[in-house]
């Protein structure tokens, strides 16, 4: 996924040269070194660095002009490119006649943060996490037989996303709506308003992507 | 935080050089250019910028070799210099004697997946999390007269971490043991064995920064 990318530390004299181009330019290569006593064959792999990295941009005849792309902004693009499809994982489901009590020893038999609960059909219908189940157990609740529909939270209030998603915007869902988990879901062919639970993508996921960005794998 | 690093797409002709300097290296960048029909001049800013990325090293008189270094690894090495002070939230704790009833009620009040207890001086006895509450709350025992101490899990079977960690090897550890949150602690000056609570790491940290990581941020 991150083969064909690289990282490079910027240089004092490079980040020197972006502050250059950012207060005068447009500038040529000849100004520049002008400006810093060096000759423009000394400069050169700078300047190639910097425009092909997307801080810089050069017109022939004009010079060089700062594209105001930051280093942060490029590495954001690459973030952006993980998908929730390469990501997501089994979804654990049930139905929206199974007791609270059985959802909760499927929360502990599975060792899950949420379950999905979905109609006889099979398509999505809810979502109960432990937050759920753990305030209907200190409730009034009779968990073997009120059924998890009546304690779950329900379509259309859900957030979900599709394989196709970037991992990013799911991290985003999780962290704006303050949740732990989002079905991956894909339309019905031929009924368009509901959908098939086809993966899972949790805290967890992001989790576990970060530590992989992290390690130093092979390509 | 990401200032003075950038990220550049590899070009064809660039992965290609790679792949002559790993099996033919070293060698002079004279000996590339006639084994691509190019001129030294033409290659020079791809072998600064595959020298400056660490794909490549050059030894004068010897030529260029490759480093081993992949463009993994470089990214890696990035996300490892994120550290726990840097991210870490305020923590949530309570007293050891604190009911299990009261200890569920704080969770539900201040939304959160763990709770630190500490023990009278204020040192880190324990945590204690929605699991653990869940099954409190479906076991017999009696919540309100029962402290949350009984339940929790105790110190020294807890993963902690410390302001100076990167955050890369805390998400590690979460996802290693299975846990969703982890107390950033330091060592008390007078009595080493006890640990001062100064602040949380949890997963929705990880996927916070992951989701910043993501963002066009201005540096």
């Amino acid at each position: 996924m991150i083969g064909g990318v690289t990282i490079i530390e910027l240089t004092k004299r490079q980040e020197i040269i972006i502050e250059i181009v950012k207060s005068e330019g447009p500038i040529t290569g000849e100004q520049i070194a002008e400006k810093l006593n060096l000759t423009r064959a000394t400069l050169r792999p700078d300047l190639a660095i910097l425009t092909m990295s997307g801080f810089l941009d050069a017109r022939p005849r004009v010079g060089y002009f700062y594209t105001g792309k930051t280093a942060n902004q490029l590495l954001g693009e690459h973030i952006k490119s993980l998908s929730v499809g390469e990501y997501k994982s089994i979804p654990v489901v049930i139905q929206e006649n199974t007791s609270v009590y059985d959802a909760i020893c499927t929360m502990f038999l599975e060792d899950i943060g949420s379950i999905f609960v979905v109609k006889k059909e099979g398509f999505l219908a809810g979502v109960v996490s432990r937050k759920d189940l753990l305030k209907a157990a200190m409730g009034k609740t009779e968990l073997n037989s009120v059924p998890v529909s009546i304690i779950m939270s329900r379509m259309p209030n859900l957030i979900l996303c599709r394989s196709e998603d970037s991992l990013f915007e799911a991290a985003m869902q999780m962290v704006t709506h303050q949740i732990d988990s989002l079905p991956v879901v894909r339309s019905h062919q031929t009924s368009e308003q509901e959908w098939e639970v086809i993966g899972r993508i949790t805290k967890t996921t992001i989790v576990k992507a970060f530590v992989e960005l992290g390690q130093a794998m092979k390509v």
